[in-house]
């Protein structure tokens, strides 16, 4: 009944949502305290106090025929001035609402990105860990995807390998940081290199190739470390970005997507983006929520409470002998499962209620991610069973 | 720059979508009263009081991490058994939460319905006159679009050229009732019909075809006609509906997707569907438009308004020569254009501010389409402008 090129996506749905429905399942069953469920990217820090606050406000003082309507599939344009004029002031570029497109979340903004810049065929480079998704979207528009493989002693972009890789095919590269699922934030150095790559490359085959920075975890950034601004770097990016972590609506589905002034032909890849939004079906992002953006384009998440969290899990997991890179953003560990086979890791911490997604989900086994977006107390009351784990592998504790 | 699939959706940019930006100009220069604008099916009624007294309810009672989280990508259980129980109530359906998934609206339902079912090549039927963006939506998945030629006489479809028509290669027909843009409303005798040449092409071919009942206007339906819910009549039918016309959302994106038990493999199919919201982009739909939507499931928007509009201005109409059917749903007038070049009857409508859509925008030429979702007072304005139109055409009045 349905169609060939969904079988495989029915067959092998992805594990990280399948958990999600396990975890939900498993609370039910034994209560949702005794499941440590740190399977998905689902912020438990809530929505500041001033979403709430401006949506009250706009539901008293604005229009409803206006803030429940139509507008123009790119978005309102005085909240695209207005995340503009709060990305000048906050990373010194030079943007106006015209170089913005709303869209419905970061998914979807990578999505119309696609949409607009990929033909068939065509290669897009991605850096292992990534989010398996990514390949589903190149897909969607018959696209392929180029993976260059990790660097486990760092989780930095391996760019001798990528240099080696990219090809006359080669239309885009999607580079994510602060990183999903490992936490790194990619330096300035790293990024002037990418981007030294990709302009050989450009010159070299004679057509553009694009950088797609998907930025949900930009505001997640640890110990003052500062997250650089692609376009400053690279003319030809695109910038996706989403309030999903940064204002904990990751079910509201909204973000926005930036094309520079200095990309070649931004006037048409806007219009491209906008009519892209229309046609995959999404036709604009949600009004009432780009309206609240307005009104909270400067408000944060509680970083600290992620932070706190990420030191308690860290210290813990270390001491009792698993091996992972301190992150300095997002909130997720990347340890080194202590057998080969880690699916068979994560199922022996399920067995102590724990839920974690296996490595293979981001195209690097071997490891497994710990999304530490919960409470506190889910944390600390997961540490016995942590710490159980590692003794059923007769892990040693850090000296 | 961009993909050369999108280089002709940029150059034949949606006609309505550019009449929608062209109004918001022509009303910045000539002040909003003295323009018509008739061109996009942007809800004039407010939502109702509700949807306000729902958002505060719900912003001053729930747990705002649940409110604005992830939820399954087929939506919260709750709201789609809502949404199941009001169906059922009012069409005698037997549906539970299962058989629906939440969308961002009818636009995204019917990708992710496309994506489900479509295998590159296959053949989907519309009946013309018919929204262009199916076009694009079957194109999305490489399918090809076969258009029934309209029946002007009464615009029901025509069902012997339907039967003509459906091949081997047919997968799907997709309708809409009540219909945009001539306000048909598809009777029973109609659907038994559709329904019985379909079954006999399905045992014909030996594989389904399914319909896929694009319903964003059921609420809207004058003059106690009914419009009959097609999963009773057909067993292989996808109803995509939206509350965009309905509680006067249409910015919100919000909508369902139902699955029939009867449908052959329903669970997988609904399993898919699930997966295409995810892999589309879309990833659920707004979380906070979903619990709305659980508190005013049988709330409507004004019908009534609509109603005097249309009573308004399709009167009015005749009275100065103009040719049409009378409406029994949806809230749009499609006249048949006084000269035979109905793009040139727009421009001179437009040199006289009225904005209305050329029925070539819908397969449809020599007609025109008027939204009268617009205030009363849009219309009362409008009518001297009509008039004159009719007069420099030489349209008769009406004995």
């Amino acid at each position: 009944m349905i169609a060939d090129r969904m079988k495989p996506l029915v067959e092998n749905n992805s594990a990280i949502r399948m958990m999600f429905e396990e975890g939900k399942k498993m609370a039910a069953e034994f209560g949702s305290e005794n499941v440590y469920d740190f399977s998905l990217g689902n912020p438990n820090v809530p929505a500041p106090e001033c979403v709430k606050q401006a949506l009250v406000d706009i539901l008293n003082e604005e229009d409803p025929v206006f803030v429940h309507g139509y507008m123009s599939n790119a978005g309102y344009e005085d909240v695209r001035q207005t995340i503009a004029e709060s990305l000048n002031r906050r990373f010194g570029t030079s943007f106006a609402g015209k170089n913005l497109v709303m869209v419905c979340g970061a998914a979807s903004g990578l999505n119309i990105i696609l949409k607009t810049i990929l033909n068939p065929g065509e290669e897009v480079v991605v850096f292992a860990p990534y989010f398996l998704e990514y390949g589903n979207y190149v897909r969607n528009f018959d696209g392929r995807l180029t993976v260059i493989s990790p660097d486990t002693a760092t989780f930095q972009p391996n760019l001798a390998e990528f240099e080696a890789k990219i090809s006359e095919k080669t239309r885009a590269v999607i580079v994510n940081s602060p990183h999903n699922p490992t936490g790194v934030v990619y330096s300035e150095d790293t990024v002037k290199e990418l981007a030294a790559i990709m302009d050989r490359k450009q010159k070299e085959y004679g057509h553009p190739i694009f950088l797609v920075s998907d930025e949900p975890y930009r505001e997640l950034a640890y110990d003052g470390v500062e997250v650089p601004y692609l376009t400053k770097y690279y003319a030809n990016t695109f910038v996706g970005y989403s309030y999903s972590k940064s204002l904990s609506l990751p079910g509201e589905r909204i973000g926005y997507v930036v094309v520079p002034d200095e990309m070649e032909d931004s006037g048409k890849v806007l219009a491209a983006l906008g009519i892209a939004n229309r046609v995959i079906g999404s036709v604009n992002a949600p009004s009432l929520m780009q309206r609240v953006i307005a009104r909270c384009v400067d408000a944060r998440t509680d970083v600290e409470a992620y932070d706190r969290n990420r030191n308690l899990l860290y210290q813990s997991l270390r001491s009792y002998g698993f091996e992972c890179i301190k992150p300095q953003g997002a909130f997720y560990l990347f340890v080194k499962s202590p057998e080969e086979d880690e699916k068979a890791f994560c199922a022996k911490a399920k067995e102590k209620h724990i839920l974690i997604v296996p490595g293979s989900s981001f195209a690097c086994p071997g490891y497994v991610r710990i999304a530490y977006c919960v409470s506190y107390e889910t944390i600390q009351n997961s540490l016995p069973a942590f710490s159980a784990l590692a003794e059923d592998y007769g892990l040693k504790p850090e000296a």
